[in-house]
C-alpha cells in the first residue's frame, strides 16, 4: 500500500487512522485497555534496519523510492488514546493515530498486535479479580504463550488488578512483583518429600510455599507441618476437586495448628473456578493458560481503520467502508464517559470537531505522542504503576452490571452524536 | 527450585524432563508439533546476562551462588525430540531433555513456551488445510497476536501446509513465501475506487489482488475489470455472507470476461467456515484470527514433567507425581509409530531403556542436542523446510478418520508398553 501510494503521490496526504473494537468478545460487559504504554515505546523506536531494508529490497517487496522512504521512517505525527488502564466498550476510539497515510498505515499491524493481545489479557483478568473478590491473584500462565507474549501477559494482568507474577523479565523490565513457588520436579528431585520440603525450608524460610499434591496429601500437609513449624507459610493445591479439598486441607492445618498457614490453588482456575471458589477457605489463586489466552478470547478484536484524510485541496474527508456488515463511521472521534448519580452511564462518541466534555462527562482521550514525542508518565514501570491505578479507579465508576459474569450486552451503551 | 537445589546439593542429580500432552486440546484427533527449530536455536543462545544477573541479585530473588551458576549458565545436555511437524497425541514424549536437575529444569518455561503456541497454531493450520482440500490458504494473522508471536505464527502455520504470510519478518528470518493484499484504508485515501485501483494496478500490475467490498461490491468489480483488464490477478472479499457472494462474483467476473480471475475470501474465516467454502467458487483463502489464536485452542497444553533423576550412588530412579487427577508415568520414554498396510494405527510408548523399533514402527525421536550442540538440520529456513515437508509426510500416514473436523477421540491410540 505504501509503495503504490507513494507512486501515486498520495502517500503523504495527512491521514486519521482510529482504533476501535465493534463489540466485546464473548459477549463481556467491558473491555480494559492495555498494551498502550508498551506500543508508545514501540512507536518511538519503529525504525527499518539495514538487514531488513536489504531484505525487502532484494525479494523486490517494494521499489527504491519507498526503501529510500522506510529507511528515513520515524513516526512524527500524533496519537491520542483512551489512557491505559481505561474500560471501553464497542465503538470506542481508544487510539486515534494522526500523520501522513503512509506513517500511519506502517503502524497498523504494531498497533493491533500489541493492543489486540494485551487488551484480551487484560479483559479477562479484570473478570479473574472481580471472581476472586479481594482475595490475592498470580499471574502464572508464562509457558503458555509465546515467550515474549508471556511478559507481556505479565505486564497486563498486573495493570487489571492481578498482585503478581511468577515471570521475572516482568518484574525486571516492568517492576512488576514477582513471586515464585516450587513444581512437582522439585519434590520428584529428592530421595523423599520430607527432603525437598526441607531443602525449600533450609532456602526460602518458613514463609515459603509448599507444594503438597505430588504424592499423598494429608501426609504431605502432616510431613510440611513438621518440617516448617506451625508458621509455614502457605501449602498448594495443583489438581483435585478444589471445594472439596481445600476444605479438608484447611480443617488438617487447624488441626495441626497451623491455623496462619495459607492455603494457595493453582489448577487450570479461569473467572468462573474462581467465583465458584468463593466460598471455600482458599487464601490466594495462580491462574495460568485462562489468563494469557484471554480465557476463550485470545484477542480483544479491535481494528484499525482510516476515518479521514485531506484531499489535494486540504480539506479533510471523512471516509468509511459502506458496505456489507462491517460499515464503519468516517470522521475524526472524540469521546467521553457520561456519569449519572457518580456511575457512568453511557459512553459517548462524537465526530464534531469542536466536541467538548459536557459536564457529566469526563474526556477519555489523552495525548500519547505529540509529533512523534512521546508522553513520559505513560512510559516504563511508572505507565504500569498509573495504568493500575487507573483500571481500578475507571473500573470503580462501572454499574453492577458491569460484573455480571453471564455473556451478555455491554454495561454501557454507546451514544454517537 | 535451582537456588534450593544448589543449597541442597542436588542441583547437579542428572535428571530427564519429558514434555508431552495429556491430551489434544478441542478434542482433536491428531496434533502436529512445531516449534521445535526456534526451540533449538533458542536453547543454544540462552543466557543470562549482566543486566539479569543484577536484577536477580538486586532484588534478592535468588543467593549469590546461584548467580554465579546462572552467570555460566550455558546448556551442556542432550534434547531428543519428535521431529518438527511431526504428528502427535495424548502421551507423546514430544521432547525429552537429559542434563543436571538444574540445567533442565530452568528451560521448562522456554521449552513449554514455544511447544505450546507454535504447535497450537499448527494444530489449527493444519485442521485449515483439510478443510480447504488443496486450495491455497495465506496467513493473515499478525494482527490478532502479541508482535512476536505473529512471526511464530506464520512460521507455524506454513509448516502445517498453508503457502503463504502476510508477515514480511517470518518472509525475512524463516523463508516464508510472502504475499500482501490492500486494505480498505488504501481505497479510502483515494478521491474514489477508481483512483485507488489505477494506483494500485500502476504500481504492482494487472496481476494484483484488488479489494472489491469497500462500497458496493458489483460495482467495485466492473471497474476492477476495466480498469485492470480480464488479466486481473484477483479479488478479495472481507465482509458479507460468503457462500452467496462468491457465486455472484464468479458469475459478474466471467460475464466480464475476467474468467481466468480469482476470488480470494478473507472474512473471519476459520477450519468450520472453509469447509462450508468447499463447494463454492473461491480460489483462496486468508485466514487470520482463528488461526494465530489456535482455533478456539489457543495453548497446545504441554507439560514438562521430571521423569527419572540419578541418586546420589549413580542409579536411575523413575519419578511421577502420584496423587489426584494429574497422574503421570515415571521413567524415560521411547516413542514409536506403529504401521498396519501402511497407515498408521498406534503411538506406542516404552519405557524400557532398551526399547528399539519393530519392524512395522517408525521410531518418533530423534537428536535435536548433542552436549549443548544444536543438530544443524533442524535450524533456520532448512529446519523449516524439512519440518514443512516432514508435516506432510506424517499426516498422510495417518488414517482417515484423523480429518474429521468434529469432536472425538485421538485418530491412533497411545499403547504404554
Amino acid at each position: 500500500m505504501v509503495d503504490a501510494a507513494i507512486e501515486k503521490g498520495t502517500a503523504h496526504r495527512e491521514a486519521v487512522f482510529e482504533t476501535f473494537a465493534r463489540r466485546l468478545p464473548g459477549a463481556r460487559r467491558y473491555g480494559v485497555v492495555a498494551g498502550t504504554g508498551r506500543l508508545v515505546e514501540a512507536i518511538t523506536r519503529f525504525r527499518f534496519r539495514d538487514e531488513e531494508l536489504s531484505w525487502l529490497a532484494d525479494a523486490q517487496i517494494v521499489r527504491p523510492a519507498t526503501i529510500d522512504w522506510l529507511a528515513d521512517y520515524r513516526f512524527s505525527g500524533d496519537v491520542w488514546g483512551y489512557r491505559e488502564g481505561e474500560v471501553y466498550f464497542p465503538g470506542s476510539p481508544v487510539l486515534v493515530v494522526q500523520s501522513s497515510f503512509a506513517e500511519g498505515v506502517v503502524l497498523e499491524t504494531l498497533v493491533l498486535s500489541m493492543l489486540n493481545y494485551d487488551s484480551a489479557v487484560a479483559n479477562a483478568a479484570t473478570r479473574m479479580v472481580t471472581a476472586a473478590a479481594g482475595r490475592p491473584l498470580a499471574e502464572m500462565g508464562s509457558r503458555r504463550a509465546h515467550e515474549e507474549a508471556a511478559v507481556a501477559a505479565a505486564r497486563a494482568a498486573y495493570i487489571a488488578g492481578f498482585g503478581a507474577t511468577s515471570n521475572l523479565e516482568a518484574g525486571r523490565t516492568w517492576g512488576i512483583p514477582t513471586m515464585g513457588t516450587a513444581a512437582h520436579a522439585f519434590t520428584l528431585l529428592h530421595d523423599s518429600e520430607e527432603d525437598a520440603f526441607r531443602a525449600q525450608v533450609a532456602a526460602l524460610g518458613s514463609g515459603t510455599t509448599l507444594l503438597v499434591d505430588t504424592y499423598d496429601i494429608p501426609t504431605a500437609i502432616e510431613t510440611a507441618v513438621r518440617v516448617a513449624g506451625t508458621g509455614l507459610g502457605a501449602v498448594r493445591l495443583d489438581s483435585g476437586d478444589l471445594p472439596t479439598l481445600v476444605v479438608e486441607v484447611r480443617e488438617q492445618l487447624d488441626s495441626l495448628g497451623a491455623v496462619g498457614t495459607k492455603i494457595t490453588v493453582t489448577n487450570d482456575l479461569d473467572e468462573y473456578a474462581i467465583a465458584g471458589l468463593s466460598g471455600s477457605p482458599v487464601d490466594s489463586y495462580g491462574v495460568g493458560t485462562s489468563l494469557v489466552t484471554g480465557s476463550g478470547a485470545p484477542a480483544a478484536g479491535m481494528v484499525y481503520k482510516l476515518v479521514a484524510h485531506r484531499d489535494d485541496a486540504g480539506d479533510w474527508v471523512s471516509v468509511a467502508k459502506a458496505s456489507a456488515d462491517k460499515v464503519s463511521l468516517g470522521g475524526r472521534k472524540r469521546a467521553y464517559r457520561r456519569f449519572d448519580g457518580g456511575v457512568a452511564s453511557a459512553e459517548v462518541v462524537r465526530t464534531s470537531p469542536t466536541a467538548e466534555a459536557r459536564t457529566d462527562e469526563r474526556e477519555l482521550l489523552t495525548p500519547l505522542l505529540v509529533g512523534g514525542e512521546p508522553m513520559e508518565d505513560v512510559l516504563g514501570a511508572t505507565g504500569v504503576e498509573r495504568a493500575r491505578a487507573h483500571r481500578e479507579s475507571a473500573v470503580g465508576e462501572l454499574p453492577a452490571a458491569a460484573f455480571r459474569l453471564t455473556r451478555g450486552e455491554p454495561a454501557l451503551p454507546t451514544l454517537y452524536e
